[in-house]
């Protein structure tokens, strides 16, 4: 399995919001986070960065 | 292994650029892309959205 667990990253702190996550894409002034489960989040920020081989995404909330 | 390739689209057209993409980082404007051999590119863009299942991480250049 090769997906990555998304976090939101605020004041250097990171926070686990979903983990196995397949698909991010931007949707109405924001992003949807969803799982290999089917599991679906809105967030509303962007895809800040990436480190995959530790199986991360960074997202960061648009007033952040 | 869990990188991904990295991916320009531009009017419906995907365009590899990287493959085994291990981290994704905003730099000056843009984003620099480093693949797990240490190859670095440049991209005057952001990650427009993931499907990491599909191993992709796509980019969309800041203009287009």
């Amino acid at each position: 399995m090769c997906e990555a667990n998304a976090y939101i990253i605020e004041n250097d702190t990171e926070t686990l919001i979903m983990e196995a996550v397949d698909k991010v894409e931007p949707d109405e002034g924001g992003i949807r986070i969803v799982s290999i489960f089917g599991e679906q989040k809105f967030i509303k920020g962007y895809i800040h960065s990436l480190g995959l081989v530790d199986h991360k995404v960074y997202i960061k909330k648009a007033d952040g």
